[in-house]
């Protein structure tokens, strides 16, 4: 059967392997090529048992590959009949820039598609007992990059403090001074805060305090795993602090 | 080998069942009894092969069960050591009411766990080729409930206007109106709206239009599935329209 190229913009997860879908397996499996980014846990990248594959992501805070790179590595092996599987942590369109990508490849007139993840915007607040919605107490979740703090604090300066759920991504650096700027907006000095590490892995850890313990430098979390803040009364709901492991997971292989 | 009781808050995804993560197939097909709601597709209930599959969700706008009768069923199956699936469309902490269901089978000393699911806020825009982020458009998104104008009102009165994507769930039949909210709060006019309907299944269908179109009652979905309403400049983004079927599906079973 002769394949024609293509690309797949897939979502990884969270981390944890048995969080991909039954599609992102699929097509990593039928890949000949994936590219994939730092936050891909090997366990993964081990499903794709035909391919050859390629880290393109960042490695001590610079680019193994600028943007432009990528797409052309793209194009050129969807052009040579291949199937590429771009593999990005979490969803590709939530913070994964698969957005440009896609343009890129729809430019380039390359066959693509979109397999959503499971982003770990929500999935690390749930793995760690959090709802980011909860009846009474929060009916809208912000997700936010703590990337820049003046554009955090302009995003997040109109909100009705402590009305609505903030999941920060890409924040963990900075926190003390996104939690000040959140603090100086009338959020609550205490309102709940939990920081949740490598959610989804064995390594997932949680601190939990407040807006004002934040502020003052006092999240202190183990590990160098990428981390998401939530902000809001349901980051004090601990209701199961565990990885859902509690089942054996036979026979996902 | 004895099995103990064991409750599990699954996401089902936003429908299609390649969606679904490899945890939450291993959970149904392991599964005694299933409790699933409306928005869960025959096909994934299917899956669980061993289990007794109840429904407990709306019909017609009304609940077939209560919230505490649901809490009730799960408890008691899991004392006489069945595994319960509690399956919900999308994720079971995104408006899914999981949290209330975590903290009823805490109370009461049950074991379990969250399977957290892709949710259509999220897949059904991208689905539609929507990235709710966007370098130089939306560093930031909304899941917000359009359930009720009122309180869709007081939480987005303070956003800055036309800088984030805004995801509105649950606001399908009052889109009009949420619209008109927006525009009187300064959204421009021509702000770009998508409305994707049954995100990820076969009638997947995506309205494209301006919030002003939204307002004046133009935006018209066929069919009757559930719909998410993306509101901001990547909704103009048409990356790709199509539920990620281009490669065949096969060996999902």
């Amino acid at each position: 059967m002769a394949l024609r190229g293509h690309v797949s913009l897939v979502g990884a997860g969270p981390g944890d392997p048995a969080l991909l879908t039954r599609r992102a397996v699929e097509r990593l499996r039928a890949a000949d090529l994936v590219l994939y980014d730092a936050l891909v846990d090997p366990r993964v990248l081990a499903l794709a048992r035909r391919a050859h594959c390629f880290f393109v992501g960042k490695r001590a805070g610079r680019h193994a590959l600028g943007q432009p790179e990528i797409h052309s590595i793209m194009i050129r092996a969807a052009r040579r009949g291949r199937r590429v599987v771009r593999l990005k942590g979490g969803d590709p369109f939530v913070f994964g820039r698969g957005g440009e990508e896609a343009q890129a490849l729809q430019a380039a007139g390359v066959a693509f598609d979109i397999v959503p993840g499971v982003t770990s915007a929500l999935a690390a607040p749930a793995l760690a007992g959090i709802p980011v919605t909860h009846r009474g107490l929060a009916s809208a979740c912000l997700l936010v990059s703590g990337h820049d703090v003046e554009a955090f604090r302009s995003l997040v300066a109109g909100l009705p403090a402590n009305r609505l759920t903030l999941v920060v991504l890409m924040g963990g650096e900075r926190r003390a001074n996104l939690a000040s700027v959140l603090v100086g907006l009338g959020w609550r000095a205490a309102t709940p805060v939990a920081v949740v590490s490598s959610g989804s892995l064995p390594q997932q850890e949680t601190w939990r305090g407040t807006l004002d313990e934040v502020a003052r430098g006092l999240a202190t979390v183990e590990g160098e795993g990428p981390s998401v803040i939530v902000v809001g009364d349901v980051a004090a709901l601990a209701l199961v602090d565990l990885p859902a492991q509690t089942i054996p997971a036979e026979g996902l292989g």
